[in-house]
């Protein structure tokens, strides 16, 4: 019974992932792209690092969006004029966003640090934005000449730099990529054509020769498409470039990407899901996605940021944890200094989490959705399974000061082991006696007792062995 | 015994402290001054804030001491030629210090939230740089024009601005000052004249005028001078303007200084004592001292400074008890970022400190010293006391996992009580069952045994009543 | 005989001018191009104004060509290192060139004080740098977004305020536009491919887009290309952008272009030639072309250039007349500064022209070359004609103290008439004896004696009439 | 009677002039100050060049005055508010004019080249601006910290090597100095204790310390005072500073000073007679003045200058003769940009000067003023006299076109010769005919005919030989 219930789990997921098969040609259409089996490694890792870095991190700020500066300065409405005014009492009215360009300099960026860091907090892969919006590109593109990291302000490639380093520490490098361009005057010479346009220069001059050149150049684990939303697929001519992607190039095995690829994609095309920032759907969707999240409130460097708006380790295992859950990844952002400094802040919540999960990341990494995502009784209360061992990891958030967890998903056989991750002594929480709640209701663990330093720390892993 | 055990207390300390006389004269000598009674606010303050923010803020750069970034790039042996590769390889030889000064913006500095931010600390004093070494002054000196923070930079007066919102909150303000600047051309045309100097030029025409003018415009109430090491009081004329503040000056009753009053003074001349930088003697040494201590390892801003170096709440809070307990005073440093920002992993120090003082306060604010600092069985436990309530204050940052804390220091007697301060419930701490340990041992307490959320975080302040 | 020379030469021209067609179509051969007639407003305007005005104006420094500025840097050979020394000594070697744009500021440009210099000069069209080497783009290019005038430093569309003031003051207009740049990486990509280059991305989707717009927007009367000799015509597809500039633009009739289209065209194909700079063959060729000339030793703006650089009055005219006498343009540069002032030495040699030109322009404007160029007898004396009035200029360089002069090409007639142009009073030139020479050996011309404020500047015009 | 005359002007001369007497000691009384003779050196030297550089340099701005744009800026009513709208709309209102110093950067200037360009146009002196109004040294002052050229912008002292260059090239070396700033805040402090003020403060500590210090360092043949005139010469201390100056300072044989030491001083007290700029008395008032004069409208660099503000060589000659005939100097001032350029427009002129020098200086140098300074008949016409060979020079900038030069002042004797300078050949006027008017009413020149090449330059001097 119980392998059966598993293999009906293995079956539902193999329906969204697929059986990857090598040498397969895929046509420029939604129908073949979307055929494409996701490569393992994607699921398996459940954590990765999202960068924001760029010319928005030099005046760093924000009422909301400091990445959305420049389109914020010249459309006062979208934050009631805050951007505008910070920049014109800050830097005067003719100062030119792209002078900014200047201060951004990497003087004390270490791509081994960052790196050695993104490992210690037990992330798989890292995504870089090779270009946002603003167009400026952190490598040399010569379609965007004068206006990239090499050619002016840090006078470096800084996507081979994190590459080179991501892949040193054995972590997986993607390439976040913005389809559009705020200001590109190509791209509005296009749009000034009609809704939709009826040509993509901008797209054939600017966006496909970026994207093949990044590929080529970095062979990228990941492609995170984003800008998309103002045009249908079709202007982007994304099958054309993702038939490609999936058949012809060197990282047609690899490759992960998303769905943000026009206005149409999001939760129907492409690859994994990702619809909107922080998305979180709270149950098993039967695809693969990911919820993009922040430490605090901002993605690219905000000083504008007040501390209250930084979340907690617990907060963000919270969201890790409820992700895996309901079989997504998470990818969390951090957002560098214009000199290359991680803040503080940010490092010291990877760090928590890098903690938790040296302790605790069985009931991660190796796990599957369970048939429950979290407990009827306490939504406070998180499962994953591991397919290989099937044991359960209940992953609780409160500890009620009664002593006693009750939890009414799973059901205990004779057999049933329960175990707390993380304590000190270990010893102290090797076999937990646990009653069984009334028929088909779960079982109530009876939780230790210890000292302040013997508790594990942000959120209780209790394997369940033997438990249906 | 037990009162007459602590007049005696009482009585040392007074002897240091002294009787506050009011309208009384000091003259120009180190005996009159020395004479002069530490006001009493200074030392029921126990903690405060010190600032380090200046032109050095902007390349916020150091292998070591970002504030002497100046000094450090023409000093190359001072720290093995880092600061100067480091400007040199980022803004190039020729790239006077001075212009740093156009990059120190105070763009999103917001005085009453750092005001707000220290009071929620705990802190009850505020310590800023009106001027450091490189001689730049965060107020209008006349003696500084154009290196100041109102002609050029923030266009701010910045000494006024934290000095209003600092009181508003119900805080002391106080004002560090070099006495000597690095390269200010008087100072180094009086030095030319021999050692000692045979002219007082620079203190005559800069130095004292300056002293003057913010003692008049701020109405400080400590003067934190520095720099003073290269030259003997009497070259600066210290008792000259001391004699002055404490009998002329508007804030003759309420002022506090320290001891860098001239190479000769530290330990022994002036206010109370900080020899040197994290001054912490482990012991009560019958004189007013204070601790000056950082968040991380520096005291200015530095982009440099891994995470590695931020020290955890429970660090600082330690150098909080244990300077406490020995008669000190702790100013803990920020050093925010040239726009105004202090670092969010330093608001995350003084946030942890401050809720850890929420609780736990009574054994800080109102106490003194108690007969025995800490206990000779465990550095890690430190006694204060209140002179009015005689309860004592066991602050213990160790917590035995056998469940006992044995105390060899504070005899009980039949009435002696104890509690442990921030339980949850509080009722679980109330009263603490306790065994006497062999005659003259003092006695072991029985810990309480807790869900991960009843402990209390950080150090542990057991409240002993009634003990000897 | 008389008439019949005449006409002899008016032939002569023609083959080369041509009778001007309208609604011709034009192939994109050179065959097909080369067979259009020079619009006639061309020949008749004489003078023309060139300014060379870019980024390269703000570090304004040449030992030679300051507007090779950023590839002398990068190829030091070029001038011995002294632009790379000046750089790296002024700017240090981490300043990017780009980043002088945001000091080409055109503060105090006043483009109708231009135009109206231009046409005191006596100038007839204005020739702008649309484009130098470095691709800087004086007006809003789509193709070279944020490194154009409107997007970074100015914020003004410069290329349209010089068009229009000097459409008002009723001069023609002309754009220079640099086929190559430098350092376009796309460019950089198409020379990758071979030589010649096996594509031609930056031809299709950078420069031909760019020559495409300035002739829309602008309607410019003169192409002036240049940057063509890295590659052949074929690369550039020059033809194919005549043969729509000649057929299908707006500016068909009007416009004239050089012969810089290509490795293989100077002197041969498209339109007036201008093979090298500063060309002057010292006779008719029969065929039109120019001399850009320069009134310093310089293009662009130079603060390196000496005063003794600087030409006189004399020496431009000069130019101007033997340009003129042997079919030529001349079209004489300025570099204004980069807040945009044309350096008032220029502004002095062009009034100082202007003033020349008030009295003599009727032996410049309506002339075309004489049967004779130069006097034999003498270098320093020039001649024109008009084909209307059949009067001949002789234009002297020279003043024999003698009071004689003697020309050895015109022959007398009975009928002839010698005056002298600019006399004061008038009346003392209006007719001069002469005395034939030994026969075929022209005549000798019996000078004025004037006070020193009765002789003419610069050059002296003699009229001839009814001369062979 | 002629020697009788000749020594009654001697005798007057003598009487302004003084004999200098070695070794005396003044006073600090301006009784004492003013009975010092004038070093002969200034007398002789008729011509020297001002040089107006500094901060104000940068932005090169003015509807008038560019030097004094930091004050116009604040000071709207003093120029319609055109340098504040310049100001706000290039730089923008939060632009510090502190800021301009780090683009002072003097990357070409070449002192030597300044230098010989000086003693080719035959001046004799050189005074520089070593602190304007706006403060800034262009020495290390040790008064003015971090606000001088050595420590910020061109990092050089730039007084030194004019001083070197100009001393090299055989001619003396002066310093402008202005007494007030308009906003140092010492001065303020002083003015704020009334009008006169009771303080010195600003003297004693800025002042003072900087006159003594270039007088040490520089040793400057000239102090030229100016920005006196708010405070009368009382508070400036300038009997002191002078009295120490004429009797103490290693300069006291040589240094020659203006009448600019206090409001009531100019045309009374201190050395030369200044009172405004531009002075030109247009007579002979029996002490020794000097005309500061500009070639254009401005003293300081100003790119807002239109090309018709400069004054023709003629122009200039003639301020430059009326003013030796006068009894004055001429002090011709030169704005360099901020990179060291002397604007071509002004080397042309000086080298035009000079040219007329070469030819004519015998008129100038040694001379002293005549009987009559200009022609009753004519204002064009002035003289000159050598005291030693009693020669007068009749300078005429006038040629009357009958060619007949009558003069009414001189008066001629049998033994009277007329030569005319500058002719080509020199033959040609070695001696001109003329014949005697009405008695006393002097006698009419006839002047010679020649080609156009052959007549002098800009001014016509005539040798009178023997007359009264």
């Amino acid at each position: 019974m119980m392998r059966l219930a598993l293999s009906i789990i293995v079956a539902t997921l193999s329906l969204s992932i697929g059986i990857y098969a090598a040498d397969k040609t895929y046509e420029p259409t939604w129908a073949s792209i979307n055929s494409r089996p996701l490569p393992t490694w994607y699921d398996q890792s459940k954590f990765g690092i999202f960068i924001h870095w760029g010319v928005y991190s030099v005046p760093h700020y924000g009422s909301a969006l400091p990445e959305w500066y420049w389109y914020n300065y010249n459309n006062p409405s979208e934050d009631g004029g805050a951007t505008q005014r910070f920049h014109n009492t800050s830097f005067g009215p003719n100062f030119q966003y792209q002078k900014f360009a200047e201060n951004f300099n990497a003087y004390i960026f270490d791509p081994d640090q960052w790196a050695d860091l993104f490992k210690k907090a037990g992330a798989k892969y890292v995504v870089l934005t090779s270009k946002h919006h603003e167009g400026f590109c952190l490598w040399q593109s010569p379609q965007s000449w004068g206006w990239n990291s090499v050619d002016v302000g840090p006078n470096k490639d800084l996507v081979a730099m994190v590459t080179n380093s991501v892949r040193k520490a054995g972590l997986k490098m993607g390439l976040y990529h913005s389809l559009y361009e705020w200001y590109n005057p190509i791209y509005d010479a296009d749009k000034a054509t009609g809704q939709p346009p009826t040509q993509s220069k901008y797209v054939d001059e600017i966006m496909l020769p970026q994207l093949y050149d990044i590929i080529q150049k970095y062979e990228p684990s990941v492609i995170w498409a984003d800008g998309d939303w103002e045009q249908y697929s079709a202007y982007w001519k994304s099958t054309e470039f993702l038939a490609w992607l999936y058949t012809n190039s060197t990282v047609k095995d690899e490759i992960v990407t998303n769905d943000r690829w026009g206005a149409e994609c999001p939760m129907k095309d492409g690859g994994y899901f990702t619809p909107y920032d922080r998305y979180n759907p709270g149950k098993s969707i039967g695809h693969k996605w990911e919820n993009c999240y922040t430490i605090g409130q901002n993605w690219g460097y905000n000083e504008n940021e007040p501390f209250s708006g930084f979340q907690s380790a617990t907060d963000i295992i919270y969201q890790l944890v409820s992700t895996v859950s309901c079989g997504g990844n998470l990818l969390l952002d951090v957002g560098p200094t214009p000199d290359g400094l991680i803040p503080w802040i940010m490092q010291e919540r990877l760090l928590q989490i890098g903690a938790w999960m040296d302790v605790n990341n069985a009931a991660i990494y190796d796990t599957i959705p369970w048939r429950a995502q979290n407990d009827t009784a306490e939504e406070q209360i998180w499962y994953t399974t591991n397919p290989n061992t099937l044991d359960v990891y209940c992953i609780s958030f409160v500890w009620p000061t009664n002593g006693i967890l009750s939890l009414t998903q799973p059901l205990a056989s004779s057999s049933t082991q329960v175990f707390l991750l993380g304590c000190t002594p270990s010893t102290a929480c090797n076999t937990l006696s646990y009653t069984v709640n009334k028929a088909g209701s779960g079982f109530s663990i009876k939780l230790p007792s210890l000292p302040p330093t013997g508790y594990p720390n942000y959120a209780y892993v209790f394997v369940l062995k033997n438990v249906k």
